[in-house]
Formats: C-alpha cells, structure tokens, sequence
C-alpha cells in the first residue's frame, strides 16, 4: 500500500496540538483548563464501585446518564446522547448529518475538531473571521450558503473567553436557514457569569435545529474520563444513535459522570474558586500592563504583542506550563487556565520574571 | 430540519442489537462472551489509582500502553494505535482508508460493526457467503474488485467459533491487491488452541497490507472499560493519528489496560477455565444430541434447527441469557459464551429443560 491510498482529505488534517504536561513534579500545568481541584470526589467513588464490573459491556444507550440529564436540565431523555467526551458527540454530528461536499461554517481561530470532524466526513470547512477576537455571529451567517449542513459556535468561546448574548443569538438564529444544523459546544458554559449569557435549551424546546454540546472535563473535573454529551430535540437526536459506535460510552464514565452531575458541593467550590481567581488575575495582569481580555470561562487570552512560543518555553524553565497560541492562529498570544491560588500566584510570579 | 436532511447511508444502517442484560439478580449471563472471572485484578487496581487524576487529559497518542505492547510482541511502538474498544480502531481505520464509493468485503453473517464504519464514511460492503458456517478466503478473494478498498477477516470468527490456517491465509494474502487494506479482527485469538492459527504478527513484520486489531474486552476482562488496539507497519498506522479524536483513549483505559497486559496469573487462569469448559459442554451438548462447531473462542455456536428467539425467551424465564443470532443472520442458531463452572452447570440445566 502506497501512502496514497490514505484519503485526500486526512492528507489535509494537522494533528490536534495539545497542552504540555509537566515534564517534572511539582510544575503547575495551566495549559488545558483542567479543574485545580481534581476530579469530583463523587465521580472517584462511583468509578471505584463501578471497577468491579468492567468484564461487561457498558449500556449502549446510556440510559441512566441520559435519565440523569433529563431530570437535571428538564427535557425527555430522547433529547440527550451521550460521547466519548464532547469530541466524540462532535463527530457523532458530523458523521450522521454531513455528507460529503457539503460545508461547514467555523470560527476562524477556534477549537481545532470542528475542521477535524468535517475534514473526516468529506465536508468542506468555510470560515468567518472573528471580529475583536469574538465570534461575530454576522460573519457567521454571511459565510452561510445553500451548501451549508453544519454550523460550529462555540460560547462561551475557547481560546478568547468571550461570549455572545441571547439577543444576538436570537437575531442570529433567524437567519439560519431550515437545511443546516447549528452545532453550539458550551463546554464552559458552566463558568459564564455574564447575565446575558444564552439559554439554548430553549431553543431545543422550541424545537430549533440546534444541538447543544457539553462536557463532563471541565467544570466537573474529569477530561480524562471522556465523557459529554448532546442535547436537542428528539428527532436530530435518533438518527445519531445509528451512526455511533454502540459502546462508545464506558461503564466508567456513564457512572462517573452520572456521579458528578449531583455533586452541587464541587461544582460551587470550583465556580467560586473561577469567580474569585479570575478577579485576581486581572488586578496582576493590570499591574503588569498586559493586553487581555475579560473572561466568562476558566482561562484568560492574553495578548502579549510578542511571540508567544518562546514565552512559553521560557514559562515552562520557571516550572509554569501555558498555552501558546500559535496552533490556534494566534502567534503572540497566549491561553491561561484559572487555577486554584497557589497556581494563580506561581503564575504571576513566573509571567513578571519572564516579561521583565 | 426534515428528516431527510440526515445521511441517506445512515438511514441504511440498523442498530446495533447487543447480548441482554440480567433483569434481576442472580441470573445468568452468557450472551456477550464476557470474562466469568471478571475483570483483571491489576487492571482495577490500576484504575483505582489513575481514577486520581481524572482532571487531566489522556495522552493523545497512549505511548505508555503503547510501550506495554510493543515490548510484549516485539514490534515497535510505532506499529502500534490504541482505541476506545477495538470498534474505535476500525471506525479509525475506515476514516483513514475508506473513501465514499468504495468496498469494504466482509463475511455475511458476522460481526456487524465492519458494515456500520464502511456505511458511515460512505463505502459500499459487498458480502462474502460462509462455507459450512466458516469464514470462507476463496469467496472472500472472489469478491474482490478494483474498488476494494478494505477486507475484513475475522479469526477465530464471531459468531460461529471456526478459524482459518495459516496455510489458508498464506494462499490468500497473496491474491490481495496492492490497493488494499486487509483488516484482521484478533478480538478472540488468546483463546484459540489449534496449532494451524495463523501468527498474523508475521504479515506485519514483512510490510503486507495488513492490519491486525485486538481488544482488552475479553481475556483481560475489561468489556466496559473500551480498549483496543490496532498492529500494522507504522506507514499505514501513522496517518490514522490524523483521523482518530485527538482523546479517544480514557486515562483509565490506558492504564488499565497496560496493567491487564501484565496480568499473567488472570489470563491462565480464564484459558483454563475456558479449554476446560468448552470440553465439558461439547459433552452435554452431545448428549443433549445438539448440532454445534468446535470452537477456538470463549463461546460456542448452536444451530437449534428451530426458532431462535422462542428458545431465548424460555431460556431468559429460566435465568440463563443466550444470544439469539437472528442478527446475525442466523434465525435458528444461539451462541453461548463459555462461563465458570457452575454458569456452564446451569446454562446445560436450562438448556435440558427448554429443549426437552
């Protein structure tokens, strides 16, 4: 077999650039917004207790989980699936609804897996400028054609922290025509202060094509788990439980997660801890007259009007692991997760030995 | 969105229907071929421990599970690519090989997820018959065209147990075409005992086309903890690090797994018990007067010569779960896994009763 019998459009995939860990204990990793607490305490145990059952297959359609999201967030549980993290739901979309040729709209600079997931399918990804580093939902709709299967908006936005309003969703959601599927990843939704932060379950209820992607990693402490989930109305939902692999969700993440979604006690203490260090990082970042942007996630952007690849690496001698932003078009900037004080500290400390 | 905007490939698809699980405690379960010692003891303790630092995420690449195996079969670990259960691998190797309109060749009657990737990523499955319920190259060869792209070869064959030689396999791989991709589901291979099964190893070390693909479900006894793995030369693994999701292999998989690939003591022991227990059901299984395969697999194929899914019911009222083949394509036949001892006990109990 020569290399290229590999499709073409795998040709076209660069591999996802993930955070650097710690080369050695000790190192602050602040690189891929993981919880400075650790996995729920809740999800340990179920997990613990679920260990003893691995020589059986996981349920197919997770329905305890789904049951579990159902009654948290008050849909049906036909309105949820469940994934191998939200990587997974992400691809799931893609593989059931978007056939070769057809285009999806990105932000440009965004979570790379959305061109991932298209470029698998055969799709043609199309991107809208971002506008002051925000998604601009008119670039979006503007990139919009008769082509269009799949549209990606991420909110609160990965790597910037910015969000945009349920009114500007609202007008937008007008806009989308009746043969594309709005794909919304809220993966730090969790984190979103801003009052005027959408609540897309509406729009499921209203029975919109849009599908709302979520994830167990973040606010709940447990991205090595894989576990996240979609939601929308039931019949965007059905078909993605044929194109799925069946036992896509382990036995250990379906109790984990499930676990961690009563576990109101971590997820306040690591909201507060989000609130509070976000405050606290800005009054160091002011001090130090960096250019960044105000947040409704658990990281910071941070313009440094420098190249950010040797600040990194220069970070990283002072044992503080970042993201430079470079694999996300954005050469001088860089991407910090929230930690808890002790790493809030660390990180200041090292960012004004290093900008000196 | 109408319905019809979801993939006409995918609407083509039939769900996966999976082995039943116990309704109530105490019963019997001997549909999935699931390890009746549990899971290994070195894989929980592994997992107990990395269940420690969920927050984190999994490395991309599982090069710490990837060691593991390349030091057990003396491969490089470059040749090596690990999965969310060996169905992730052939999703991956499909997303990978298999452009829209090409054929994937597969054995009717077997394992229904090399049709589910070849209709998700747009390829036509084109069915080689079985010869005496077996695994049959020469209609596989056969069936060959210039739009082959992949050809799925399971040994020891689900579900009816059979394998093909060395020899055989030798004769075939040379009437592969260059052009394609032969993909060698290994799930059950620990457990064959013939001497004529074919070291596929050999074909991966002398650059063939070749891919071979195994999984921790079952001799480790880690069905529900999704984790398999993929063995060719590295030209052909390496572009499937493009396609796969950057985390598809949990934190708890990898480790798990690497532990289970330790775990000498659990494998023997489950060979032992499942060459000891195949003897003692043939035995009843003759004295019953029922027409089965030998088998190189932790289960046995039963051809009833009557209604299937009658005889899984009066069993299921009995305690004992069977799997009814009609999804496979076998209305008349039941595969039971090999259990302990006492659940052979029972299931050969149920079956007197049932079939009397």
């Amino acid at each position: 077999m020569s290399d290229d019998l590999v499709r073409p459009e795998i040709r076209e995939i660069r591999e996802y650039v993930p955070g650097k860990n710690p080369a050695k204990p000790g190192m602050v990793k602040l690189a891929s917004n993981e919880n400075p607490f650790g996995p729920s305490p809740k999800a340990i145990e179920a997990i613990t207790r679920e260990s003893l059952s691995l020589q059986t297959y996981p349920d197919q359609r997770a329905s305890l989980l789904r049951d579990a999201l159902s009654k948290k967030f008050g849909l049906p549980s036909d309105c949820f699936i469940c994934g191998n993290g939200a990587d997974d739901i992400l691809q799931i979309v893609a593989a059931t609804y978007l056939s070769p040729g057809e285009e999806s709209v990105i932000s440009r600079n965004s979570f790379s897996l959305y061109e991932l997931v298209t470029r698998v399918f055969g799709g043609k990804p199309v991107f809208a400028e971002l506008r002051d580093n925000a998604v601009d939902l008119d670039a979006v709709s503007s990139a919009v054609t008769d082509r269009t299967k799949l549209i990606f908006l991420t909110n609160p936005n990965n790597p910037t922290g910015t969000i945009f309003s349920s009114g500007q969703l609202e007008i937008f959601m007008k806009r989308v025509p009746d043969r594309a599927l709005v794909v919304m990843d809220e993966a730090y939704m969790e984190f979103a202060e801003n009052g005027d932060f959408p609540d897309c379950l509406k729009y499921v209820r209203d029975g919109a094509n849009l599908m709302v992607v979520r994830t167990f990693s973040k606010v709940y402490g447990l991205a090595g788990l894989r576990a996240g989930y979609g939601i929308a109305r039931k019949e965007i939902v059905s078909p993605m439980f044929l194109s799925k692999m069946p036992f896509n969700v382990s036995r250990l993440a379906q109790a984990g997660a499930a676990a961690a979604l009563g576990d109101r006690e971590f997820v306040e203490r690591t909201l507060r801890n989000n609130s509070e260090g976000k405050r606290t990082l800005y009054a160091e970042f002011d001090q130090l007259g960096l250019s960044y942007k105000r947040t409704e996630s658990n990281f910071i952007f941070v313009d440094l009007g420098r190249p950010a690849d040797e600040v990194f690496l220069r970070m990283m001698a002072e044992g503080v692991i970042i993201r430079p932003l470079s694999s996300f078009g954005f050469p001088q900037a860089i991407r910090v997760s929230i930690g808890s004080p002790d790493q809030n500290r660390k990180l200041c400390e090292a960012l004004k030995k290093v900008l000196a």
